[in-house]
């Protein structure tokens, strides 16, 4: 039994790092494509558009990793809630990376014009969807309540970045309708750093979830079992 | 045992209404924000904006019966894996909830402004989008994988006409200034009818892994285990 137990943790340790794994992918690719976009970079967002099979790849591994965790080991509590989290966070990441393809699709349409403007607020919603995205991995692998509940405060920075880019970019074409084609595909790629920061919302909600109830639902499930884990 | 098994199935079966009630009512307020759109109906739109209540306690109540359904009876298999497939539809059905009340808020900035043209192509989005969400759960209620795999097909319809309306409003607003503001929010609504119907995909994925994990896994743990249940 011991050695099942030890067994268990260390499979959802490792379950945690390709979680982390995938996060880092998602957030490395989101870079790329910005910056791509924000230096007319063809090849950076070529390589945005082809190279998803990674993340898809850990996506299939982590479902995986969850399925057996649940089948062969029927985890209680603490253990259970984290493994349920890690089945909707790895949604959320195979979505972000999906998202960053999306950034270079319309980047590369985005490229075939003349530049409606010098690009600084998208990079800034690209760190900052970055940041939360890393945060809320962060505060799922160490609990960290805190920390989670930080990104749902950073998501309003978010929007209100987007909300500024639409009304910038709706003056530019509605002075220069030679803008509008490009302007909207900006107006794009920040709806789609908007949602990446949402699947980040959403992880460090699932977070918030996770450890709450751990709190709230541990005692009687304590009362009946074992003993815990840790 | 025999007891608990059928407490099981019942509960399992609760569950899968619970979805689909909550599929039903996101498929709902789908309709009224477009018809709202449509009919310039502010009261509807309104009714959109407001309502999300019952989906949002669907949604906790939802993940509420996945959590105890894998906590107290350890479910394997096939089980396990409609469970867990549970958990991500639940998932993408509140996002659904989400994105109805997106269309409704666009729609209400659209009838600020005089129509720019009558709408054809985004009622006929929005009925699609509901179709592939009924289907979708559909098939995981009954585990059709044939009709999963319709769902599929029909995603194709929605990416086109997407395509086909960015392509008139491009139009309108090169044309005419006066089109652009209101004609983004068509846009927005537009995309936001696609990703409902990107969420029916992703339940229609899901529907088709549950199936077919279970016909090429259920050998192995069925030779293990004190035999199937159904």
């Amino acid at each position: 039994m011991e050695r099942v137990v030890r067994h268990f943790q260390e499979e959802l340790e490792t379950l945690k790092q390709r979680l982390l794994a995938m996060g880092g992918l998602a957030e490395e690719r989101t870079r790329v494509a910005v910056q791509g976009v924000v230096d007319r970079d063809h090849e950076a967002i070529q390589a945005v558009l082809t190279g998803d099979e990674p993340i898809n790849d850990l996506h299939i591994e982590v479902d995986d990793r969850c399925f057996k965790l649940l089948a062969l080991h029927q985890p209680m509590a603490a253990d259970l809630r984290a493994i349920v989290a890690a089945v909707k966070i790895n949604t959320d990441l195979e979505r972000v990376g999906d998202l960053a393809v999306n950034v270079a699709e319309a980047g590369k349409r985005y490229l075939q014009h003349p530049p409606v403007k010098p690009l600084i607020d998208i990079p800034r919603m690209g760190d900052i969807a970055q940041v939360m995205l890393r945060d809320a991995l962060d505060a799922f692998v160490r609990r960290d309540l805190a920390l989670a509940e930080a990104v749902l405060q950073k998501d309003d920075e978010l929007d209100a970045l987007k909300t500024q880019i639409f009304r910038e970019l709706l003056t530019y074409m509605l002075q220069d309708p030679s803008t509008i084609e490009p302007a909207l595909d900006l107006l794009l790629i920040s709806r789609h750093l908007e949602r990446i920061g949402d699947h980040a919302t959403n992880i460090a909600e699932d977070v918030i979830f996770m450890v709450s109830a751990r709190d709230v639902r541990h005692q009687p499930l304590e009362a009946h079992g074992p003993g815990g884990r840790g």
